[in-house]
């Protein structure tokens, strides 16, 4: 009894390692995903964003672990979704095209294909140990009937499959549906608004009363719960509500980060009230680089990291990275651990006490020896576009085996995948080949990819000998999977979802014209 | 009795407003100004380096206050300095040259001029209100007898009067002095060892011991302290001591920010320990942007920001920055304030309850609503090269009159202002004069100076506008003071520095040849 006084008393305001661990077991914590959309690195003051309007996020970086070195699985939304959720590259779960070399394809509504049947989702596997499972947002994983989320394991779904960006009205093509569950409830610009001359909309709003009404009702039934709260609003075209429009330093867009922020604020602050934070693992990321291309007033920023969404350099991939979990996670970490976007996948299994899939590759790891107790697992990051590793980073140092921005022809119209940035060599207008000599870069001295270190230096040497046995053993065991993004057509496009009749919104489907999608970059 | 518990109890954790700070009013706090050398913006974690390897200065920042846009007055080291202790733009304190357009000027050992005696220096204002003052590190006000601190109201000095950037041995130019207050003890790379080829020396942690040593001894003195302390290891060549050689993952740059955020920590922690922690005021921050031009082993980050030393850009010129003082700055606050390194000598005059001089301007304002009560004051930051004004700040807003980043030749030559950066008709080559239709940013929404706003669009016009008044205003009361930095005459070189007899380190001085000295950027 004295004895245990004075444990506590040594304790107190420190981590108490395994004793702590113990007397709070819990086997099925809730999980927690918050994915952005195209934030980039830079854009939370707590990874110095100047003028510093996250204070939530950075508070819940003050009691969680930071992730300065986490990655997602591909430049752009659809393949790193489908990443997080199967925990497998998108090359393997058959989220890229082979329609031209090294090419981001995502799911617009024309595309025919999305997720494969064959790939077996995270909410799918957590189902086996009693979770329920809601989707708050962007799905983005394929629009037609099989792809939706109910049919892959989730339970209830509030959002819509592809992204709010355009078309604007459904005169010639239809608007973006907005489900509640199974059904449509709607459509983007008519009756979810956004404004898109003055940016308002309350989709976050609505978004946020979602998630706090799910959590609540899971906390009442005392059934772990996973929300993968997957919302949208700095995707352009860049929105907020009312509330929060002109709140912001940095225009519209960072109006949007604060409205984000402040909803991180409220669902771990519904947590805490609801007693059940300490059981409530929460991950806080983004699905690719701030969209650069977009401009200032439609994108955030990746940080001290080269170019942006759509390309492999370090502004592409590197994503902001808070882990959550009031007296498990150690408070005010950071954690130089390489992460992935499908760590998520892994990691949540762990906690969930399951093991992922035995009869497939997963590229995922489980991070909890890092979140429990700040260890460190060696792993390669891969950088793809398409089915081409353009990079891999092992340790510090980064390989490029293949370098694009964008091409000349892209370029020359005014689309700019690396404003006012420009690396002689490094951001190439060619698909420039560098398999035999691979460009490389210290990431420690170098984050923002500008020095590749001389091919003639013995640095360079072991290094290269060292990254090139990581790729070797990676391309021998790959087995690309069926592509799902070669194939479009306007025919599949969300002309008459279900539900579609019930509020009158049906409209008609052209014949069936597909072709092979063409993606410029 | 009861009453003032509750208040104890309401207060814990909290700030507690004019309670506290009447209990603890201190009419001379000591004053500590720590001033990097080089060092960048993004070099710190709390700013957004991604390695997060500056924990003293985080915890710093976490119990005082940060400054995000806090700027020098000039971007390299001798007008940045001398504005600091005169609290006046180096176009009036005589820190500029007027041998060319726009020009750096700084005081190697072949310049004849320095500091005016006209100038009056923080330390002399400080020491009518019984203060010893003492500056450890480089001075580079002028190394002539008498431009050396202890003629300009320091107490004591332990440093150099010039950069360790070369001469590396006294072969043909006198390697430079370090001093013991008014006589030198030694030479670079003779007695005090920096190695070349490894970037070994132990400097820093001389200079950490000298501070420690001097605090202490004004403590137990009761006396109260001015410490100016100007450490230089990430100056180029960058050095750190064999304790923190390979520590960082950022290579020699980051070994050197390591013991500089060592040391910061030991002061503080000092501090604490002789209990006088809530009696001294600590500002750290910057001379100038980090030096990219000398490249990833020998400088850091400018984070998002443009460009970096020698440029009027925000890379070059605005620094990290954090203001500590517990029980009276607020902990863990972020202030919006745009500062001055300028504004240290008002602020230190307004904290030790002096005014001012009154018969000249004085540029530097008092931050002490700012520290105290996180109040703003509307203030405009200018961006000097030379006599000439290139740029300024209202705002969120900055205006170009001029840009250059650096001439073609130079360029041409190898040498780089901004490498990886390129933003058309901003990062010109030729000096391009802008006055009549300045190229406007807003900083809120573009940090990084890539999108100029459109001349034709209302808030140009709007913002121009008021941007003219206030640059009216400058120009209008402009008197520059006689430039100190045109001449220059190897016979001044650092031959025979007052103690050399003693050590037998004496050399021969050549005959007086002066000539204008050639500033080519
Ligand atoms: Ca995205
Ligand atoms: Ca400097």
């Amino acid at each position: 009894m004295g004895s245990q006084l004075i444990r506590i008393i040594a304790c107190f305001g420190l981590i108490c390692g395994g004793w702590t661990k113990k007397t709070q077991s819990v086997s099925t914590p809730n999980i927690v995903i918050m994915l952005m959309d195209d934030m980039g690195w830079g854009d939370l003051g707590v990874f110095g964003q100047p003028n510093k309007e996250t204070t939530n996020l950075d508070m819940m970086a003050s009691q969680g672990m930071l992730f300065p070195s986490f990655y997602t699985a591909n430049p752009l939304c659809s393949p790193s979704r489908a990443a997080l959720l199967t925990g497998r590259l998108p090359v393997r779960n058959g989220f890229y095209t082979t329609n031209g070399h090294a090419r981001n394809a995502y799911t617009p509504q024309e595309i025919v294909g999305g997720i494969s049947e064959d790939e077996i989702l995270l909410p799918k596997l957590l189902k086996t140990k009693g979770y329920v499972s809601k989707i708050i947002g962007k799905w983005h994983l394929g629009h037609r009937p099989g792809y939706l989320p109910l049919k892959h394991g989730f339970d209830e779904w509030f959002g819509a499959p592809n992204c709010h960006f355009g078309p604007y009205n459904s005169s010639d093509r239809p608007n973006i549906p907005v489900y509640n569950n199974s059904e449509m409830i709607g459509r983007y610009y008519e009756e979810f608004v956004i404004n898109r001359k003055t940016g308002e909309s309350n989709l976050t709003q609505i978004y946020l009363e979602e998630s706090l009404r799910f959590i609540q009702n899971q906390a009442m039934n005392h059934q772990p719960f996973f929300l993968y709260w997957a919302v949208d609003a700095t995707h352009a075209p860049v929105y907020a509500s009312k509330l929060f429009r002109g709140k912001s330093q940095r225009g519209l867009y960072g109006d949007a980060v604060m409205e984000l922020d402040y909803s991180v604020g409220k669902i771990l602050g519904h947590l805490v009230k609801l007693g059940i934070d300490k059981d409530t693992f929460v991950f806080f990321t983004s699905d690719n680089g701030a969209a650069v291309m977009s401009g200032p007033h439609q994108s955030g920023s990746n940080g001290p990291f080269l170019c942006g969404k759509e390309t492999t350099f370090e502004g592409g991939m590197r994503e902001p990275a808070i882990a959550w979990w009031p007296g498990r996670i150690p408070a005010g970490t950071v954690s130089q651990q390489l992460g992935s976007v499908m760590d998520l996948f892994t990691t949540s299994l762990s906690l969930a006490g399951l093991l992922p899939p035995d009869d497939r590759i997963i590229d995922g790891i489980d991070l909890t020896p890092t979140l429990l107790n700040n260890s460190l697992i060696d792993r390669p990051i891969f950088y793809y576009r398409g089915n081409e590793m353009m990079a891999v980073r092992v340790g510090l140092y980064k390989a490029h085996y293949w370098t694009w921005s964008n091409s000349w022809e892209e370029f020359n119209k005014g689309i700019n995948f690396c404003p006012g940035e420009e690396v002689a060599g490094v951001t190439t207008h060619n698909q420039e080949e560098h398999t035999m000599q691979p460009l490389i870069f210290h990431l420690g001295r170098d984050p923002g990819e500008k020095y590749p270190i001389s091919v003639q230096t013995k640095e360079y040497l072991v290094v290269l000998k060292h990254i090139s046995a990581v790729v070797d053993e990676h391309k021998r065991k790959l087995v690309p999977g069926v592509p799902q993004l070669n194939m479009c057509d306007l025919a599949v496009m969300n002309w008459a979802p279900p539900g579609c009749e019930k509020l009158g919104k049906c409209l008609k489907a052209p014949k069936s014209d597909p072709w092979k999608c063409d993606w410029p970059h």
